[in-house]
């Protein structure tokens, strides 16, 4: 069988390769997009885990939603306004699916903030929709870029991650914000607001999300990767339910509906007592990690290279002048640190800032400060700025 | 925003409201495909998702190809030839969902038996393939039309259910599967082989998957969900490596990777020493339920009424000649016994055989033989042949 067209435009992922190479033994990790390991919440699901023999009624077929006691869970604890409902996704990836399967066309106009997840270039990719990047700066996007093309051109959606962008770490402020969903609403577009780092954030207050302001021309992706565990493949699309009914009925040709154990899992484990204590500690241990990593890099990387600084999430960004970042990265490798090049983070045939994004939140303090050393070493035997 | 051209063409699902009245207090159901949930092999279960909360690097993103040692299992069970490999899906509805977004181009041609599992149906009105219908007979396909079929039209795919076809029951014959490999070899023609029910025969002896005649020209979907539970969502799809390869592409835009602990469960339920006598009592089970229902509908159907015999899996066919199905199964609805007619399971325009599903595995021998004079009265009341 031949492949299909939309499949034929997909690029190899070179992130998997970095990803595969980044495991070799001696290798410190600062490419994926890994939560620590060592502090998942697994104390606080064991009770939940060990009762699930008792409840045979679990592993039974389910609701395409979603199960009832979950949904309900969510309806209350983001207050959903009364035409507002939720799907409960195979990871919040999956609602970025069901989304574009079911408002896309071929030829269908997605806005994006450059550089963008790769995950979502590869969903539009697929969905053979037509991507038009706007540029990023240090509170959000360029206003004017994106005013410019939501009037000048036909565009379905905006997709974006305003809090702690992956990969730039950004945070959009608070006037973005309400700018940003006044843009949407005059010109009809719909937000979608992907939010996996939300939880996050280790200095400053939580900002309001960009679709409390433009709520029926929005919807928005939540992942439980980062603040429960990612093994258990569960994320969730909340908004109008017009819009929410679309995607139940894609999922249901899709995978008929998520695993129900795991749904009763995560259920229990954002009712428990000890629930937001948890949150707070993954934040303190990421907020280490984060300063750690960010005052190596301050103290010994070479003038012209810039670190941004970020108040949570998982990534920061190294903007490094004049330099091959994928030429830097496959040198890292080999002086055993893995970094992502910002390359994979753009589509074909967009301007590319040379940059590096760095995890921090899947290697110790030592390591951290090692990983530095080795990567220092590179960008100065590299990179003119040195 | 608008629906996509590709959803605007799926039809509301009337078996799922069916399914949803089913669930009324004092409702007989014989309309869904679900297992036993009194029969789950949970006990063999147990001690695995006991073990879960010391496993915490099972919580972790794993591989979107599937959980390794689960792999390593499927390829020494399935004794993969050295050109092939596996793939776990979130079932095998994503499985096939899968192959379609692989695959198929808008207007690519689609073989199916008429009548058609309706999760299949769906996929392929959701990637706007050209389904082309030939008739099913008592031993299989009509193999003429499937021929001719084959011979005069640019077909990519046929899609077939072997086993105990999901409605009909009908079963293959060794002849029949020799003959339709021989036909996708010779005119290039790939065979998706969904075998769900294929551990459920309770009489006769196995046959061989149609795929074992023409293992380069076939992808095998496995379902989990009958042999061990549907809640956990996982399924699987076994072929050419270069036929995979593309599968795991789209299953990272899609949901990057099915659950990780359940791949895990399923793995120690699989290898479980008594996991072969759970298959057992199940087929055991199933067999006594089947023999209650058909034996009650041939003592008490009105002549005319034509019911199918089947070896296993999970449903029989009950024709009635001259009768509006859809009609009768509202009234049967009324008279509190759920069942599924024919026209379901046909794509639109379609000639519809006048018919009803009944499925016998999710309802006690008592029920059985209840739901079977409720159903002989609506029959009688309703339809000329009485």
């Amino acid at each position: 069988m031949k492949l299909a067209k939309s499949l034929q435009q997909i690029q190899p992922s070179y992130i998997r390769e970095i990803l595969s190479a980044a495991q070799a033994e001696g290798v410190i990790s600062l490419a994926g997009g890994l939560p620590d390991g060592d502090n998942f919440p697994i104390a606080l699901m064991a009770q939940s885990l060990i009762d699930l023999p008792t409840k045979p009624e679990l592993f039974q077929y389910g609701h395409t939603a979603g199960f009832g006691p979950l949904l309900d869970y969510f309806q209350k604890a983001y207050q959903l306004p009364e035409n507002q409902s939720a799907i409960v996704c195979t990871g919040s990836q999956q609602g970025l699916d069901l989304i574009a399967r079911a408002f896309l066309n071929p030829g269908d106009k997605v806005v994006m903030e450059a550089p963008s997840y790769l995950g979502a270039l590869q969903v539009f990719g697929l969905a053979q929709a037509d991507v038009v990047s706007i540029e990023q700066q240090a509170e959000g996007p360029d206003l004017e870029q994106l005013e410019s093309c939501f009037a000048e051109q036909e565009i379905v959606m905006f997709y974006a991650v305003p809090d702690f962008h992956n990969p730039t770490g950004v945070c959009w402020s608070l006037e973005v914000r309400q700018k940003v969903a006044a843009l949407c609403i005059k010109y009809g577009v719909t937000l979608i607001e992907d939010v996996p780092y939300r939880e996050l954030r280790f200095t400053g207050e939580a900002l309001p999300l960009v679709s409390s302001f433009c709520p029926d021309h929005s919807l928005v992706l939540r992942s439980f990767s980062k603040i429960a565990t990612p093994g258990i493949r569960l994320g969730l699309v909340t908004g109008k339910t017009d819009w929410i009914n679309p995607l139940i009925k894609v999922k249901q040709s899709a995978d008929l509906h998520s695993s129900i154990p795991m749904q009763a899992v995560l259920l229990d484990l954002l009712s428990h007592g000890e629930f937001d204590k948890h949150i707070q500690n993954l934040r303190d241990l990421y907020q280490k990690r984060y300063q750690v990593l960010s005052d190596n890099l301050n103290q010994k990387l070479p003038s012209g290279c810039e670190l941004n600084s970020v108040d949570g999430g998982m990534f920061v960004w190294l903007t490094i002048p004049d330099c091959d970042v994928f030429d830097l990265a496959k040198a890292a490798l080999e002086n055993n640190v893995a970094v992502v090049p910002s390359s994979v983070f753009y589509q074909q045939g967009a301007k590319i800032t040379p940059a590096l994004r760095l995890n921090f939140t899947n290697a110790s303090e030592a390591e951290l400060a090692l990983a530095v050393d080795r990567l220092v070493e590179v960008i100065n035997a590299k990179c003119t700025c040195a």
